[in-house]
């Protein structure tokens, strides 16, 4: 069976990113308009609208539009709460007007639920039932697959783990929520956590410590670099073995701009959550690399999308 | 419409209890059968099969038996793995013995389970759609409703709140899991922690220092009573804030062995979730009591038995 033919929208904090998608294959290029060239919502909305009107003029067979925001999401009446980055999105109906300005289907729901959509369907979460896919980035997002549903929540902010508590009484979080994970191992905090490690051992701090560069570093046998990354995995693996007992899935994706880190972060992260599960809760449960790296935004809303008709 | 009767089984660590119920109403006394009488399966199972004729000959109109345990069951199979404070039923066939012996469908689950499904179909979490059931008492359970569905896991070992950390290098668990919440507010640990407290301030020992000579003491004006419990919110909170975040649902039932505790719980819990999470998920939460009590697993296996036609 095919999948039938859908124009994926990915909202980003610079770009609004296009492409028409047949299940996880991208069908043309990754037509890019840069946010900052418009004030308020109706003029990108345009712009938006002629892209969808070019992509459609050489794939007149798609069937829909999906669209994935980063932020918070009315989905049942396709309205944006908030979009991170984005200024003077509060509150706009952006299905509807999409909808209406191109005469076509249209889904609208946060970018981390777009990425687990992806995964579960056609990547690395594939054939799982219960899944949990995380994103690591500048914050840390979540989105829920269970019982072979996406789970949205009961007004669809479900999946926030980046805002759990690992330490009841641990740093500050944005919402009064003390110990919240995302300022733990978000990319800013890890590059932080790491220079304090190198200054508490009086060793250099290296110009490039993101968590890109100490992933390079940790390969050249820097071991304050890999230590910094087994003390990610052990955040993580924190909040992850809560989780778990939670929801038992069978499969954790890990997705994100960590992709890079890869042995790094999961051979210490495994180790951590087989130490403090049980058996019942582990031994069923893999742990894996995502498959779409910056395209599973764009897969997974078309993937919506596909599913309108 | 009425609800069909099925005859509800909760098997304790110390009784097994079995009524006719129908709905949430229960048409007999509840028999009891003390497990210590027994050594081993078969002698128990020919003691309740007795016991589930002698029901039938007055109601010979159930429909079926539904059976609640207390500890992990592989409900796909009908097996306990493991039941605690009850020795010999390690992977015990329990459902198809009992459905051989009776000659009627049988459903067997975990007593947590149980109680949120009671809880969801009957009582205080009744019209909502995603429903975390939480039992206060030796240990903390939990049980989940999502999508309006219980939601198992994949190995049917969901809803373990009372593993999940609320604090990374906290008291440790019993499966390695530091910060397991049950190792703050099981009933002993909250006796102990209020036999620190008063300690600390100089000030006797009351002999019942028990959660509910704890309730009984800050309702007489006992401050140190009274913090007890706050902290007990404080700590129950933490893990809350973060399982909202997660599943975001529309109601939290709180249950066991502390109803007595009433608003020396609820009043800091409340305020601590409503400081600590997004108005997203706050503004839409109901947090309330268990509607049953000591009933709720007959209630519930009894309501999972009676769908089974």
């Amino acid at each position: 069976m095919t999948n039938p033919k859908a124009i994926g929208i990915d909202f980003g904090g610079t770009s609004v990113k296009l492409a028409v998608v047949e299940g996880s294959e991208l069908l043309t290029d990754v037509h890019r308009i840069p946010t900052q060239n418009f004030v308020g919502p109706d003029p990108l909305i345009a712009a938006i609208t002629e892209a969808v009107g070019t992509l459609k003029e050489t794939h007149p067979d798609v069937v829909g539009i999906g669209v994935g925001v980063p932020g918070a999401v009315d989905y049942s009446k396709g309205v944006t709460y908030n979009l991170t980055n984005v200024k003077g999105w509060s509150d706009v109906p952006l299905r509807d007007k999409l909808a209406e300005t191109t005469g076509m289907p249209t889904v609208l729901d946060n970018d981390a639920n777009c990425m687990a959509f992806a995964e579960w369907k056609f990547g690395a979460g594939q054939g799982y039932h219960n899944v949990l896919c995380v994103t690591l980035g500048t914050g840390v997002g979540g989105g829920l697959i269970l019982n072979d549903q996406l789970y949205r929540g009961s007004t669809y902010a479900a999946g926030e783990i980046g805002q759990m508590s690992i330490d009841l009484d641990g740093v500050d979080g944005p919402y009064g929520n003390s110990g919240a994970l995302e300022r733990y191992i978000g990319n800013r905090q890890i590059g932080e956590m790491a220079a304090r490690m190198y200054e508490e051992k009086g060793i250099a701090i290296p110009e490039d410590h993101s968590p890109e560069g100490l992933a390079r570093l940790a390969r050249e046998g820097d071991e304050v670099a890999r230590a910094a990354w087994s003390k990610v995995a052990y955040y993580l693996g924190s909040n992850l073995m809560s989780t778990i007992y939670l929801l038992n899935p069978d499969a954790i994706v890990i997705g994100g701009g960590v992709s890079y880190a890869g042995e790094l972060l999961f051979d210490p992260l495994k180790r951590r959550l087989k130490e403090t599960l049980t058996q019942e809760c582990f031994g069923h449960l893999s742990v894996v690399n995502a498959r779409f790296g910056n395209t599973a935004g764009i897969i997974g809303c078309s993937a919506m999308a596909a599913e309108l008709v």
